[in-house]
C-alpha cells in the first residue's frame, strides 16, 4: 500500500462513538479489513461491546474518558448523529474525526439542516420555524395544513414529531411537542420513500448504491428495496442531491439521504429531500448482501482513507426489519434459503426495538 | 424458534478452540446471528481475541482451564484438526463438542483415514503403512514411485511430507521424514485438484456449495475457482462422497474433502479422496461474498442446531490467498470494484503465511 500520513495500515485502530448495532456492525466490518476497533459508549449492555476487544463505557461528557479513548485509537467515527458538539470537539483534537464537525453540525437541526439543503438549491418540503406559540401560528399560515411539527433536535423513528391536520388546535400541538424549539414542516403526499446511500472518500472519491425504496410502519423502517421503482431520471436525480451534498460538506465516509418522490401536475416524478443521516443507516442494510462491497465497509475504507469499494449490486435486494418480539420467530427467515439473518445481540426484547434484519437477494429476472 | 434441548437461542455463547484466522471468521459469523463467542488459544497474539469479549489464554493441556473455559460457553467447537484426544474429552465431559471426538480421531491420522474412506467404498490412491525402515521398503514394493511419503500426524500445507521419486535412497527417505509413523501414498497424476465443502446439521440434513477447484503453490492453496471445470457426473460423485462421509461419521458442522480427479483410460473422470477436515476450510472462504450462506455461518448454525442455510452460489466466484508479503500491495485489490478483501488481523509478516484473502463474484455469463 502507498504511504499516506492520513492513511491506515491494516492493523491500525478505529475508534467507534456508540454501541449499537450500527457501531457494532462497523466493527464487524473493521475487523474484516483487519483493523482493530475500540467502543465508546456509556450503555454497559452496549452489543457492540460483544465483537470488540477494547471498549469505554463511560459519559460522552467525560472529558478525561474520551482523551484516554481518542489518545488509544487512530481515527474516530460515531454510529449516531447527535453526537454532542463537545464530544466531537474533544475527539477532534486528538484524532481525525470523520464524518467531521461540520457534518454534525448540518445535521443535528432540522432547521439548519433544511435551510442549508435550501441553500444548495435542492428542494425540500416547505418548512417554517417555530420557537414559541405566536410563531407556530405564522408557520401554519405559511406552511398550511396538513403539516408535520417536529421538535429541531433529538428525533428519530418518529420520536419527537407530531402531526399538524385540520382542527388540531395549536395550543394543544404547542404542548405536545413539548414547548421547546420546532419546526413545522408541509406534509408531502408523496408516492414513495427513497433513501440515497452513498460514500465519499478522503480523496474526494463518490460512489454511490443503487436508490432504496423504503416503506416504514409506526415510524420505523420496516423493508427495503432495491431498486426504487422509480424512472432512471429520478434515480440520476436523487444520486445526484447526495453527491452535492457530501461533496458540500468535503464529508468523509458514508451518508445517508433519505427523500420524498412525489409526482407533480405534468406527471414528472420530483424529488424532495427529507432529512440527512451523517452516518450508515438502515435502508443500507441490504448492502451487507445485496452488494459487492456493504455500506459498513464502505464507511471503515472512507474514515482509513482507502479507495472506495465497488456498489454494484448482487441482485434485486429487499430487506427487512425484525422489530420487538418479531425477532423470536427466526424459523421462516432460517427455513428460506435465499435469506440471510443479522441479529445484533440486543438481550432485551421490547417493543420498537430493532433486533435484527433480514437480506434476501433475488435474481433480476424475478423483478415485478 | 421452537424449543429444543439442542438448539441454541440468540445470546447463547459459542465456544472455539483455536484463535487463528478460523476461529476469528468463525466468531464474526457467530456475531452475525447473535451469539457471543469465547476463544480458547494459547498464543497471546490469537487475531480471533480481537473480534470477541471472552478468550482464554492457555495451553490444551490445561485442564483446569479446559473446564472454566467449557463452563462458560453453550457449545464447543474448533478451528484445527489436531486438537488433542484428552482436551476433546475434557470439554465434552462438560459440553457438546461438534465436529465430536470421532470425527477427530478419524481425520487426525493420515492411516486411519484413508483405511475408514476406503472401508466406505470410496476409493483413495494406493496407500501403504510405514512403520520402520524395513517396511518402508516393502511399502514401495506395495504402492510403486513416484510415490508420497507422509508423516501419520500433524501435516498441513505440505509440512511432514517428501516425495519418493525414482533414485531417492530409502536411508535417506526414512532420516527425511524423521523417523516417525508414516504413510506411503502412490503420487496421483491428477488432472485437477478439488474440494467439497459442505455441513450437516444437528437434524442429520446435508447441504453442499459447488465443487471448488483448487490450485497450490509451494504446497500452500494459492487460489479456488468455482464452478470447478469437471462434469456434471464428477461433481454430483464428489458431492456424493462428501455426503456419505459426513453421515458415516454422523458429522455436525462443516467438513471439507479434498479430491483428486483423474482420468481412466476410457477418458472418464474418476475421484479419488485425498483427505478429510473436520473444520471449516480455506478453499471454502470463497462463499463468504460468493455464495447466500458462508461456511463460517453455517457451521454455526450447524452446531447451534439452526436449520442450515441456503447454498447456492451468486455467480461464479474466485478466491485468491494473500500469503506472506503479498497483503502488504493491497492497492491492486482494494481499486478492483469487484474485489472483497478480507484480512485476519495477523501483525506478523512471515513468508508463507496466510494473511488474508480475496473474493471476486463474476457474473455466469462471464465464464470461459
Amino acid at each position: 500500500m502507498t504511504a499516506s500520513p492520513k492513511r491506515l495500515s491494516p492493523g491500525a485502530t478505529i475508534g467507534i462513538l456508540g454501541g449499537g448495532q450500527l457501531g457494532r456492525m462497523l466493527a464487524l466490518a473493521a475487523a474484516r479489513l483487519g483493523f482493530r476497533t475500540h467502543i465508546y459508549c456509556p450503555d454497559v449492555k452496549s452489543p457492540a461491546f460483544d465483537v470488540t476487544r477494547d471498549f469505554t463505557i463511560a459519559p460522552y461528557e467525560d472529558e478525561s474518558a474520551l482523551m484516554l479513548f481518542a489518545d488509544s485509537v487512530d481515527v474516530v467515527t460515531y454510529e449516531f448523529e447527535n453526537v454532542p458538539a463537545r464530544t466531537a470537539a474533544i475527539v477532534a483534537r486528538q484524532k481525525p474525526l470523520y464524518p467531521d464537525a461540520k457534518a454534525l453540525e448540518t445535521t443535528q437541526d432540522r432547521l439548519t439542516e433544511k435551510s442549508w439543503i435550501n441553500g444548495l438549491g435542492i428542494p425540500t418540503a416547505r418548512f417554517a420555524p417555530v420557537n414559541d406559540r405566536a410563531s407556530l401560528a405564522k408557520a401554519v399560515g405559511h406552511v398550511g395544513r396538513p403539516a408535520v411539527l417536529k421538535t429541531r433536535r433529538f428525533g428519530y423513528d418518529g420520536k419527537g414529531q407530531i402531526m399538524l391536520r385540520e382542527g388540531l388546535d395549536l395550543d394543544a400541538a404547542w404542548g405536545l411537542i413539548g414547548r421547546q424549539p420546532s419546526i413545522l414542516e408541509a406534509f408531502v403526499p408523496f408516492e414513495r420513500e427513497v433513501s440515497v446511500v452513498a460514500a465519499r472518500g478522503l480523496d474526494g472519491s463518490f460512489a454511490a448504491w443503487d436508490v432504496a425504496e423504503n416503506h416504514h410502519e409506526n415510524h420505523i423502517l420496516k423493508t427495503t428495496s432495491i431498486p426504487a421503482r422509480i424512472s432512471p431520471d429520478a434515480s440520476a436525480s436523487a444520486v445526484d442531491c447526495a453527491r452535492r451534498i457530501a461533496e458540500s460538506l468535503s464529508y468523509v465516509g458514508v451518508l445517508a439521504v433519505e427523500m420524498f418522490v412525489t409526482r407533480n401536475s405534468q406527471g414528472t416524478e420530483e424529488i424532495l429531500v427529507n432529512e440527512i443521516a451523517p452516518r450508515v443507516h438502515n435502508s443500507g442494510h441490504w448492502t451487507q448482501d445485496g452488494a459487492v462491497t456493504c455500506q459498513f465497509e464502505q464507511h471503515i475504507r472512507a474514515i482509513a482513507g482507502w479507495p472506495l469499494g465497488g456498489t454494484a449490486r448482487r441482485g434485486r435486494t429487499e430487506m427487512t426489519n425484525l422489530i420487538g418480539d418479531e425477532v423470536l420467530d427466526l424459523d421462516r427467515w432460517l427455513e428460506d434459503p435465499r435469506a440471510s439473518l443479522h441479529l445484533y445481540g440486543k438481550t432485551e426484547v421490547r417493543a420498537g426495538r430493532k433486533m435484527g434484519h433480514i437480506t434476501r437477494v433475488l435474481p433480476e429476472e424475478d423483478a415485478g
